[in-house]
């Protein structure tokens, strides 16, 4: 097929700099807990997108400093040859496939923790970080040459390494550049402080010093954040003066501008609470001073959207973070007007939220090869075909990891693949979970799969077909799949307690579950109810909101002191306690719930079981833990002689059967059966290459027994010795 | 000098099944952040208990199942020869100084993270943890059969690396038998649930089969948690029935009992909430059915305590994690007659909280070569003599920076270190944070220092001596030191606001830091205070908690979603909140505070600045920020001509004049400048090793540059390739 007419001004080359970019596809920086960690990783993950057709390719924030230290979260960094030769094989793995390789460089001061390298940071002025809750030291003149002669040196290992684009950023989070931008950090009463000129300074000379050394070999981005957005103070950076003031001061300097809209839960923006391109109005009103090209970032995975923002002028070059998680052939698939094979991200940030959770590593709900295409060897949009394809394989259960197992083992060639499903569609709990508040988007999920079974022949789809033990034996497949999923559990058996919520079994009437709610369509009695969330995660608040629309006087209590606190992780929690209280909803954390009977709910403190409290709530919801349907894995495995008897070799399981998880998990489950159905013991992965330093041992010791395996061994080259900074 | 009699108990050997312990001093499991990612770390910190004297020592949490995956914190695992190769290090390291080295295994079933294997874990039963918000898989008998060939294997790859001791582990927090053991976590009914007997079978089988596969080559150690302590619900594991009947039922089976109380947060007991060897009376209660050797913690320091508790009979080894971070010497010092010597763990529990955050390093108040051994090359008795140690240092400030600062130029040779301090005596700001409830422990960071201090003839300490630039400059010393500290913010500037609290400057009657009520010793007015806690740590509760005891209505307000949220990584933080709630502190959290005037506090909700919320106090105190007392540093370095005149040829900071941080990081930094300020450029910390995987490197690429600064040089041999699991 040929590209979309439409689309095609996203494949018109554009200069940038001394670069030219093939097309209009950009992949922003982003995180991915690798850095210059695990470099094989690193190059992979980044490679798959230069092979799925972007233009450019970044890196996530990179150090220029020992002092722009960040640990436990796991950064790229450019101080030393050590890094030099883990970065060297991302640059060489995005040549391979023509795209250009760019770096973000930061330094972050206050946002520095300084727990590997035990130092401290400056920043503009003496600020505590209320993201790190470190200080900083307030930078003098010697202080400023230094950083910025950091920055320099940073840029010119990276223009030695072959980088393309050096972005010197000033976004939020972790740049010195926009510390001195926002009068927010910025106290200081010289030259480098006070007027936005003045503010701009740093980053100004920062841009010229950087430029100097190395803008002939490589394009110079500037990454800004416009507007610091809900931030309503007096002292607030607003895109209308700031914003407009600091890109006409510095166009004439820069090749690129990455421009970014808010804090970090703003930019890594949730479909839950924004939508594709909301930064667009920002945008437009800095675009009449910006002569050079503009990059940005907007959940962009429609290319009708990502066209229309093109022709409109707003910006030149689709940015995107999240979309190349969850496709990293983008590019490929709309020039090859295939743009509905796009498995397009659903917007729900857990591919952050590792990161954010102490700098794991990245994992997507769509692409469950993300972060393997090194050490497991997964490539995205290719399959190893299987000499086992004649088997026959049957799953029960459609659900994220069903679906996802279907259409692997169906991508690998399998000749005769069975998915049944008991209800009337496929796609699992997320049918209903998708319809909660602001949720529409995680349909995505099941969208992509039954467009992508459709098109596979070799896949069997039967919905509306429930299967018992004995339906399983006599189908004639020698490989059983179960993927039944998991309920939520409607005893209110906690993770705190362990034990039925007293008064829950006697009283079921006022006892509701989320699927109560979701599946059953129960009808909630009485105006006031209290949803109990022991999950933190996202179930809590969002019944809350829903039964909020829906008029009832709400009471979200949790025993955590952070209520969803596993959507701090995602960028969310502070989006959703805002729109709580917006809802009127009473938030109540640090609270465990003991028992129910009708009009009151009781409990006391978590730290105190001394102090109680009571609820006059006339039902309650359990977003208490879930449990397995894990029924007839049990029964059929409980009978092997049954299994004998009707040529079932093996039954294994997938998804939230086995263990309740996230979405993204039980994808990946499935995903990974179907990848290794056919190895020995298929109930077991395949051991994968780790990374690991080992003291002593040379380059041929590692990895010995993966080597027949992961056909991936990138190999870097130690570079000449510098002295040490 | 020779041992004091009083004290001979502890160094009578001791026979722990196939070994021999040379004297009482145990090293228990502890968490490192090292694990088998930092074998170097990891080697070096073990190794230097044992040359530091202790019989035995471990390592932390050791997987034996790639199911049993903690990440992002850092473990120590035995599944593959990569493991076997990193924690070989530490195994010669510890027998290199006559010590016998431990392994913990354990297999953490729920409590798991999957985040880098991405594999489920298994349980007793299906529950999910509160520790990890993960759930499990209820093992079936394939499954425990499997789990425990988990344990043999790891097991006999332990011997065969050459530790001593291997323990099986039925403690909180982490291990699949304790799981079983507790009613908590176990509800089968099968033969591995239900009766005492039952539950203890898995552990009983998976003691008899590690016995059995390595029992006469290695002691088997029980690692056993006692009782489930603060919690009086019908189904807790309880010491006087529960606990004493396992230990009748294993008693036969093991060669030693490590024993634990409580969970993880009771079990690292900080200082300020428990008085060292608390746990005494929970182990007289087994004692008289464990004819095998017990061994158990305590936050020992103290000799007397030990030798009573030996000599008593109540436990026959002393165990140390904390005391041993502090000072690794502690045996040597004991033995050799210098009690006064030992470095005492001061029970704040940091070292702890950066592995809790995340996964980190280890850090230490007390000492500052923890975690540095091997990637610094420091040893925490042995300074390198230096070349200008004629060189005149003068030391302003003498808070925990500029003690250790002088102290280790002192060791370090130097022969004309003078410290000098305004107030009457060092110490700086630890001397009013010991006046803190529950802090009095904490005055030993002061007193060590004192002691040693003492005994350094080339050290002066000068107190009661206020410095100017002018006394600076003509003190005589070529090099100038200042570690001046920190304040404690007064105009209610915050990480949140970065700006001063409207209505504390025109209110200053109603204002007050930390300071004005610990070392000004103000009266707060009126019976109602509130506390304005935007730093994270323990001076907002502490300052709270002594505000109630003092009889005030206390209000705790915090713009965080957890009051004290530091104090969660420290382990403190439950009982902080408990602390507070039963004096009857009010405890507010994700609120901020946003104006002061007489009997009224305004502010609103965090998450939305429309939920305004008011408070009828009559005074506050801003627990917000502090800001460095940097004047004499920028007042000095501001005229170069005057320093030259004056034959200064530099000037360093050090500790919270530079950053305000934690004490710990102080006590670092002035470790650091000492060990280095014969450097080039005594500013910039040299390198260090980071023990990086660098991919298609070879052994002879790595750390070139630091070889020459760094004498360790450890080197682990490949060890035969096994089949992967």
């Amino acid at each position: 097929m040929s590209t979309d007419p439409r689309h095609a001004p996203l494949f018109e080359p554009i200069t940038v700099g001394p670069k030219t970019f093939r097309n209009r596809f950009y992949v922003a920086p982003h995180c991915s807990g690798l850095g210059v960690e695990y470099p094989g990783a690193q190059a992979y993950l980044r490679g798959m997108r230069a092979e799925g057709g972007w233009a450019a390719v970044n890196t996530e924030y990179c150090a220029v400093d020992a002092e722009s230290d960040d640990a436990p979260w796991v950064q790229a960094r450019l101080i030393d040859r050590r890094d030099e030769a883990n970065l060297s094989l991302m640059v060489d793995r995005v040549h391979e496939f023509g795209a250009l390789a760019g770096v973000q460089l930061v330094y972050m001061g206050p946002d520095h923790t300084g727990f590997v390298t035990r130092l401290p940071a400056g920043g503009p002025s003496q600020m505590t970080s209320a993201m790190s809750g470190h200080s900083c030291y307030a930078l003098d003149k010697n202080d400023i040459r230094r950083i910025q002669r950091s920055y320099v040196d940073a840029a010119i290992r990276a223009r030695d390494l072959g980088f393309d684009l050096v972005q010197v950023a000033a976004r939020e989070g972790f740049s010195l550049p926009l510390q001195f931008l926002w009068r927010y950090w910025n106290h200081r009463t010289d030259e480098y402080g006070g007027s936005i000129e003045n503010r701009t300074r740093f980053w100004r000379e920062t841009i010229e010093q950087v430029r100097e050394a190395v803008g002939t070999d490589c394009a110079i981005v500037a990454g800004l954040c416009l507007d610091q957005f809900s931030d309503d103070s007096e002292q607030a950076f607003k895109v209308a003066d700031d914003g407009v003031a600091v890109v006409e001061l510095l166009d004439g300097l820069v090749d690129l501008w990455d421009m970014q809209v808010g804090h970090l839960e703003d930019d890594v923006s949730s479909s839950r609470f924004f939508e594709p391109f909301w930064q667009r109005s920002y945008i437009e009103q800095v675009r009449p001073y910006a002569t050079k090209p503009i990059a940005a970032v907007g959940r962009f995975t429609d290319p009708e959207l990502m066209a229309r923002a093109v022709k409109d002028g707003v910006i030149d070059i689709i940015g995107a973070a999240r979309p190349a998680i969850a496709d990293p052939f983008i590019p490929t698939k709309i020039r090859e007007g295939r743009a509905d094979d796009i498995r397009e991200c659903i917007g729900c940030n857990i591919c952050v939220s590792r990161f954010n959770n102490g700098g794991g590593r990245i994992v997507c709900t769509q692409n469950a090869t993300v972060g393997e295409e090194y050490r497991r060897g997964w490539h995205p949009e290719r399959f190893n075909p299987s000499e086992r394809a004649e088997d026959a394989i049957l799953i029960v259960g459609a659900g994220p990891a069903g679906m996802e197992c279907a259409r692997v083992l169906g991508e690998r060639g399998f000749a005769n693949v069975h998915l049944v499903e008991r209800e009337t569609g496929i796609g699992g709990h997320v049918n209903w979970v998708s319809q909660l508040p602001g949720l529409r988007t995680w349909r995505r999920l099941v969208e992509y799969r039954e467009a992508q079974l459709a098109k596979l022949n070799n896949v069997t789809v039967l919905t509306g077909t429930s299967m018992g033990v004995d339906d399983v034996l006599e189908y004639g497949a020698q490989t059983v799949v179960v993927a039944t999923g998991a309920d939520w559990d409607g005893s209110g058996t906690s993770p705190e307690t362990h034990a039925p919520l007293r008064g829950a079994a006697e009283h079921p009437e006022l006892v509701f579950t989320p699927e109560d709610l979701m599946v059953r369509a129960c009808e909630v009695p009485g105006d006031s109810v209290l949803v109990y969330d022991c999950d933190g995660y996202f179930m809590g608040s969002s019944i809350a909101e829903k039964l909020a629309m829906d008029g009832k006087q709400v009471t979200l209590v949790s025993p955590a002191d952070q209520i969803g606190s596993y959507l701090f992780f995602t960028d969310e929690g502070g989006h959703a306690m805002h729109a709580l209280l917006e809802l009127g909803v009473t938030l109540v954390p640090s609270h465990v719930v003991t028992s129910v009977r009708p009009g009151m709910i009781t409990g006391h403190h978590s730290y105190h079981p001394g102090r109680e409290m009571s609820w006059s709530a006339d039902s309650i919801v359990l977003v208490t833990q879930r449990r397995s349907r894990n029924d007839l894995y049990e029964r059929l495995t409980a009978d092997p002689e049954a299994l004998r008897a009707h040529d079932v070799e093996r039954v294994l399981r997938i998804g939230d059967c086995v263990e309740p998880r996230v979405i993204a998990e039980s994808v990946f489950d499935g995903h990974r059966l179907a990848r290794e159905i056919d190895s020995p013991n298929p109930a077991e992965p395949l051991p994968f290459i780790r990374e690991q330093r080992i003291l002593g041992w040379h380059e041929e010791d590692y990895d010995g027994e993966l080597r027949g395996l992961i056909p991936l061994t990138p190999v870097s080259r130690p570079r000449p010795e510098v002295a040490p900074r």
